[in-house]
Order: C-alpha cells, then structure tokens, then sequence
C-alpha cells in the first residue's frame, strides 16, 4: 500500500521514468526569468556541488511545479521525512557563507521537492494554505546550495546564499530581537541582528569607524588603527609574524588560538577601513574551494 | 485583565515584587550543581553580557522551574510570543561562536522562562509533555548567550555554546543527513554535518591532512603547506603583505576580498598543523571582546 507512489495525493511530482541522469536539468524552453536564474544558478559552478538525482521540466514559474518530474529516490526520500500530522516540518534557511538564521518556516512534501529541484528556498505557506517561494514577490530568493534533515528527519535546514534581505521588513534576517535587550526596555531594532561572534566583531569595529567618524565614544584602540593605515598595516605584519612564530618555536595551542585571533581582528580592521564585508571574502573562499580553485591558483602562482 | 500576572496559568511563574534588581541571581543554598554551573556561567563575564531583569530561586534543578520567581517584564515579554494552539513556538539552538545549527526542538512559556533565567537551553518535549533542559542527562547543556524572536515572534534562537556533542547520536549537531548526498545513494555520516563555508574550508584542509599522512588523494598545495612548514610560514607572511599592500596601494575592494581570502586560508593551514579549531580561536575572541579586552590589550601592549 504505501509503495504506490502514484496513489498518494503528495505525490503528485510523479516520477520521470525517462529521464535516468543525474543533476539538474531544465528545459531549454525556460522562459520565465526566475526559473532561467534557478537553472543558472544550478548550472554555475556551485560549492559542494553535487548532482541531485531530479529532472525538471517547466514552461514558467507558476506552472512549474505541476510540471515538475520526480525522480523515484526523491520521491522515497520525501516519504522518508517525518511529516507532522498538518504534512509539515519545520524548515530553517541558513547564510551559506555567515551562517546567519534568515528565517524558519515549514516545509510539506512538494515544497521540499520544489526547493530540491529548483534550488530555491520554498516553503508551504499555513496562513494561506499554500506554497511559496522565498522572494517570489521581493525576488530576493535564497538560493540552495545544500539541504539537511535533522537525526530524526523531521527537521529542515535549506543552507544556501540569499539574493538580499530576507525579512518583509528588509532585515536581513528576521531575528532582530534580543529578548534580554527586551527585557531591558529596548525596542526591538533591525540593527541588532542575531549575530554570531565573526560578525559581531565585525559590528563592533563598524561602530568604532562611526565613532571615529563623529568624534563620538571613548577612544579605542580600533579607532586608532582605524585612523591610521600605517600602525594598521604594521600590526597586521606583526601579528602574521607572531601566529608564525608559534609554529616555528613550537609553542603552546593556545598561543596558536590567541595569535590567530589577533590576526584575524587586526586584518578585519584593514576589511572595514576597505569597507569590505567578512561575507565577501568567504564568498571568495566558496567560490574558489567548490573548483579546488584555492589549492589551482595558489599553485599556479608558486610554480 | 490582562495585566494580572499571577492569575494566568502560564504565569504559574510568579512575579518576586522584592527584587527589583538585575541580573540573574541564585540563592546561596543553591545546592544542584547543574544550577551551580548555571550561577556561575551566569555570573562570569558573558558575551556581550546583557543584565535580565530575572531573579532565580532555587535550592535543586528538581525544584527549579517551581520555584523560579519572574519579574513581570519577562511575564510581559512571554505574553508577547505566538504561541501556537498548543502553546509552542519553533526553538532553534545555533552555536554562537561557529553558527552550526545544533538542534531544534519546540519551547513552551515555561521552557522559554526557564531559559531566560538558567541561561541553559530548555525545551518542551511534545513526545513526554515535559519540559527538557538539553544536557540534564548527557551533561552537554547549550549555555545561552543570548535569546532571539523573530519578526513575527513565532520562532526562537538560543544562541549558545554548547557543553559538547548536541545530538543523542553524539554527534556535534543534529544535521548530518544531506539530501543531495542521500540522493546520490550515500548513507547519513555524522562526520558530513551541515557546515557553513568557513568550516567547510576547515574540513576540506583536515582532509588533506589525513590523506597527506596516509598518502591517498591527489597532490594538492594544502598538502604541500602542510608538510613544509617554512613554505608555509613564508606564505602567510607574503599572504598578509599582499592584504596590506591592497590598502596602501589603495587597490580595489574585490582585491582586498581576495587578498584576505587567501591569508585566511594559509593560516588555517597553520591551524591545522597545530591541531587549533577555528571555533577556539572565536572563542577567544568572543571572550576578548566581551571584556573590551581585545582593544585594551592590544592599547597596553603598544602604549
């Protein structure tokens, strides 16, 4: 009974029996520019890419998943979810690159098939019963570069890279209110994102560039560096110098760690002053490491 | 009506109109030494260290949540999440300092009560009807930093370092089963975690480094670096002029994003063969910075 995959109404993604390739196909009459993204997006040189065993076969974005052609390991990985008793899991979409929480939603069976062919954050909407694709409207999508099930597969994580905000009130993630600044009478303030501690230095050497800016704060050394490109650029050498220095006198790991941190606080001090964002460069780092570029380029460079 | 905290059930929780104080307090008799931990990991310099206007009584973990006393703003705040029908609300654990995703799980009033005031990770179990602080059995509690609602107030973050592994199956997260991969015929691994780039990188470098010992794989420049240490000291050295230079030379942002891609990498490298994780040298730095420490130490050092 429950092997019959053409009976069950959520499998209405009937399997493509013709179609025994693996990775992402769309046809070539893709008209709708959302989808020719997603079929872009899908065929660029990706991190981690892998070759998900779905075809796909749609003339536009609204007819897209009617027309959608599952393969059967989809299908029996979508029967293999712990849908709850509404058809639904819960569904996080992840900052590839940050690790940023944009926001959580719920997942049926056809908005996780559709996310795992289009390679677009989809999720099924409980207030108006039905799918929807994370920038449909705002067209700021998250596109997918990975999915996880939890241990006991009830659980969503779509890790991928969003084309701009993604809260309906621009933030960049829904997650901007501390409950212990709450708790302290502050309102809630788009500014003050969930923040994990990367991204949080990086918030605090912006504000020390404001204060440098207006005059205002108490002096810091960040605001010194961040004055004076000199001191700056000798500090980067020094602690690139003493995170060496570690290795080659073979001190302890801690020194590693506390050399490391110097380093990396020293150099995302010169990113500010260069008003470039952490993001960016793991973005290079993505980018390069999904077509072991790092290890080509670097060398390509020494030989 | 809505303003008489101590009739509501969920305000079982009731107001201590005698201490108006803030900060998380625990009574001298505290005798658990799960509330113990908590105290003092209240009590230690915190992470951008925020002063909750709760106060915490209790004499064993036991008794805890029936003794806990909450001042009426967190009443106020608990008031303003949307529970759903069976009053939940969507709780995510992420890892402060690395992002991961740990688990998630459901809270109720009570658990998000508890984990305000204990600053442990706690949830309510659908399964048991009760609530669960993640670690009362396995000892790897999630010690909270800080506590997210989203633009909707449906959905929570704990974000918080997380004692040890978080999964019953003692993996570090929940999240090991990749969909892609599954889809390719690979079975779930507890080593393939959901990893955002800068982990990925570090994965993809600790797997050199365990072909560069076995002698599998291809040649490859991380496994070069790894086994010459003068060549890689001399990388990061020339790595850390090259992002100088950027400034100095006034290059372009993209240039500067590339630069400080590639001296990441070179001293992840270093990390590596000293066998420090990235999530360390966060931690130091979460901790510096948390004290202002990284700029006071950085100013003393100089001045």
């Amino acid at each position: 009974m429950a092997a019959a995959p053409a009976a069950a109404p959520a499998r209405a993604l009937v399997s493509s029996s013709s179609s025994p390739s693996r990775g992402v196909h769309f046809c070539s009459g893709t008209s709708h520019p959302n989808l020719r993204a997603a079929a872009a997006s899908a065929s660029a040189p990706g991190w981690r890419r892998r070759d998900p065993a779905v075809s796909v076969a749609a003339g536009s974005a609204q007819s897209a998943l009617g027309a959608l052609a599952v393969d059967p390991k989809v299908d029996t990985l979508l029967d293999s979810v712990k849908w709850d008793s509404k058809g639904l899991a819960v569904a996080i979409a992840q900052n590839v690159d940050t690790g940023a929480i944009l926001m959580q939603g719920f997942a049926n069976k056809e908005a996780l098939a559709k996310t795992i062919s289009t390679k677009k954050a989809t999720f099924f909407s409980r207030s108006r019963s039905s799918l929807w694709t994370k920038g449909e409207t705002s067209m700021n999508f998250i596109n997918v570069h990975d999915i996880f099930l939890d241990c006991d597969r009830d659980s969503i994580i779509y890790l991928g890279k969003p084309d701009g905000p993604t809260c309906h009130t621009g933030a960049e993630t829904c997650y901007y209110t501390s409950v212990y600044d709450a708790l302290q009478g502050s309102k809630p303030n788009e500014d003050r994102q969930v923040t994990i501690t990367l991204y949080s230095l990086e918030d605090t050497i912006s504000r020390r560039q404001e204060e440098a800016t207006d005059g205002s704060g108490k002096p810091s050394w960040t605001k010194k560096l961040l004055l004076d490109n000199q001191l700056l650029c000798s500090k980067i050498r020094e602690e690139a110098g003493e995170l060496i220095q570690t290795l080659l006198e073979n001190e302890d790991q801690s020194r590693t760690a506390s050399e490391m941190a110097d380093l990396l606080y020293h150099a995302m001090v010169l990113l500010r002053v260069k008003d470039v964002k952490m993001e960016e460069v793991l973005e290079v780092l993505r980018k390069r490491f999904s077509q072991s570029g790092i290890e080509e380029k670097a060398s390509r460079n020494k030989s």
